[in-house]
């Protein structure tokens, strides 16, 4: 499988649902596989809160692979040999792709906190600018999950001669109190830890000072992405052996687990970019530029593949199968699947229970 | 309804199951109703994590009643013209029972991290002293919810002869890695807050500081204790008028709920109290002392009645079911009764909809 990590500039502004704009802005994206001679085999990936535009594939020092990578390569599901995959780090995010700590060039400073605020539909207008530079016009099939699954939402009413195919996992509609919630957490956190400086921290300070806010925000969504199942399963009441205590002291695995992905956390992400990703995910809502969530799915013309996951804990099953009813109420069932997973892994499974859904999506993509 | 605060101080050690002793102990207690001549009509009302001795009725000051005012006073369920009830306040709680901030009397200081890790057992075991200065040696009933539920199932095994029904509701028989996991964010976001200075902070600085880390961990409490449904009901996606900004930029109802409810924690609540309460709850296993669960509730002589919440997403209805399996599987269904509430309000249910098990206690306890 060829990987290609590459950076995308542009130089005209990206106008924002806001109301503002991004003078100019870059996208770092990745691909995998070849483009073919019309341009019919691309298949967009869309990444979630804390992923990255590296889905797939191995670099030479990686330990572990691109997120997806269960998913994505020669000869899985969605197969490298035949599809030309892209997928470009959201703007906003932390992995290269202008954000919050990126040059205003109206200022010559970082923006910090004058950075706009984005909606989804604005993530989803800055890649499209990216496959036109591409001379790119047409997806096969659009894929996503959570904050992926509501890019992917968005491209299926927004973009909606783009995708043959969309497919939106483990997401909803519309965000609702409970994930605002968790998400508050992590924005109530970060803003408290004197570490963050009201966002006028020094990148390097974040480093050595570890900077709990954002490990505790992340701690949040750990929680709320596993399941109470899968704890039980992974952890049970396991006392973790490091400390060496007597166990009614001692520190149970769950908590040596959280700790231990919390508090790396900040080590990769950072906290700006965290803050208004929240604020993304917060006020995404699908129906909002329609006035109702029926006008908006009415706008659909791909084949629209709805995937939710009977234990995820953030966008329960309910909020895909609103999606399906008003599909089915608009008449549009043929234009329509679902399917809800067994799962075990809550949110997440849709990073990790791939094997539940594989050959459903290949069965789709190759029309069987 | 006659209301009486009182405080009792023992003199002698508390024997803790962790090998240490309390040299001597205070509880503040209250108690409602009138106790008949021969000390028949008690019930033991069992308060959660925040709660208090103060359960029913109101003072002169006060803006809300007890907090389980709906339940008990005159003429409701837990009927105080027919019982004397009585609550106090858990050992390690921050209402003025000893807790890690009362004098040591080994050192004449405050114990802060000398305060010994206590257990469930160690509360109810306490309480044990409270009934037998004031001359009780049964019970008709002992109530809980939540770790107050936790307290009822080990009075129902380890004190087996004190009452005739134990109620518990909302509850566990031992905390499973998601509860862990909730109260850990508590744990690690007060241990962060620069202003809880390792547990050496100064009690008056707390209040002009307002203590985010409290504040943040009781917000984590807070969303598990209700539920995604509530949450839908009660704030949807409706933006706070307060603010007055464009509402893409706003802050949510459900935002502008947390900040309040869990920035006004800290004033009434002590943050290292929270601390030893996580850590109990933690730490509980009704199985721990017996090697299984089996063993421990073979030792129930009461009649054990379960009330679970159908929409509790801190302890689930199946945590309920384990332990009416067990005591099925034991032969002592006779003992038993169960009962799921169809709730609309989470965990915190046990605490709001008390209309929907109200005239289940009332035909138990009236042996109707």
């Amino acid at each position: 499988m060829k990987i290609e990590t590459k950076v995308a500039k542009f130089k005209e502004p990206l106008y924002l649902e806001s109301g503002r704009l991004l003078e100019s802005f870059e996208l770092v994206y990745e691909t995998y596989g070849e483009l073919n001679e019309d341009k019919s085999n691309v298949i967009v990936i869309c990444h979630a809160l804390a992923g990255s535009h590296h889905a797939a594939g191995r670099y030479a020092d990686e330990a572990k692979p691109g997120w997806w990578d269960k998913f994505i390569g020669d000869g899985k599901a969605v197969d490298t040999r035949k599809y030309f995959v892209i997928c470009s780090n959201n703007i906003g995010s932390t992995f290269g792709s202008t954000n919050p700590l990126s040059i205003d060039p109206s200022t010559g400073k970082e923006y910090r906190l004058k950075f706009p605020v984005l909606t989804v539909s604005d993530i989803v207008k800055a890649q499209m600018k990216l496959y036109k530079s591409l001379g790119i016009t047409k997806a096969k099939a659009v894929i996503g999950g959570s904050m992926g699954g509501m890019q992917a939402l968005c491209y299926s009413i927004e973009q909606a001669d783009f995708a043959e195919h969309v497919f939106a996992m483990a997401t909803t509609a519309y965000t609702r109190p409970w994930a605002i919630a968790i998400n508050k957490l992590a924005i109530e956190s970060i803003r408290h830890d004197k570490a963050f400086k009201d966002g006028f921290y020094k990148k390097d300070d974040l480093v050595a000072n570890g900077l709990p806010g954002l490990a505790i925000g992340r701690m949040a969504g750990l929680i709320a992405y596993l399941s109470p199942g899968l704890f039980n399963k992974k952890f049970g009441r396991d006392y973790s052996r490091t400390d060496g205590l007597y166990e009614l002291f001692g520190r149970f695995e769950i908590e040596r687990y959280l700790e231990y992905n919390a508090y790396n956390f900040p080590k990769v992400f950072d906290p700006l970019c965290y803050l208004y990703i929240c604020k993304t995910m917060n006020i995404f809502d699908a129906g909002r530029n329609e006035d109702t969530l029926e006008n908006s799915f009415k706008k659909v013309k791909c084949k629209l593949h709805l995937i939710s996951f009977k234990d995820d804990m953030l966008f329960f099953p309910e909020e895909m199968e609103e999606i399906r009813d008003i599909m089915i109420k608009l008449g549009k069932e043929e234009q329509l699947t679902y399917k809800m997973i067994d799962s075990q892994s809550g949110h997440d499974s849709f990073l990790v229970e791939v094997e539940k859904f594989n050959d459903y999506v290949i069965d789709i993509l190759e029309n069987k």
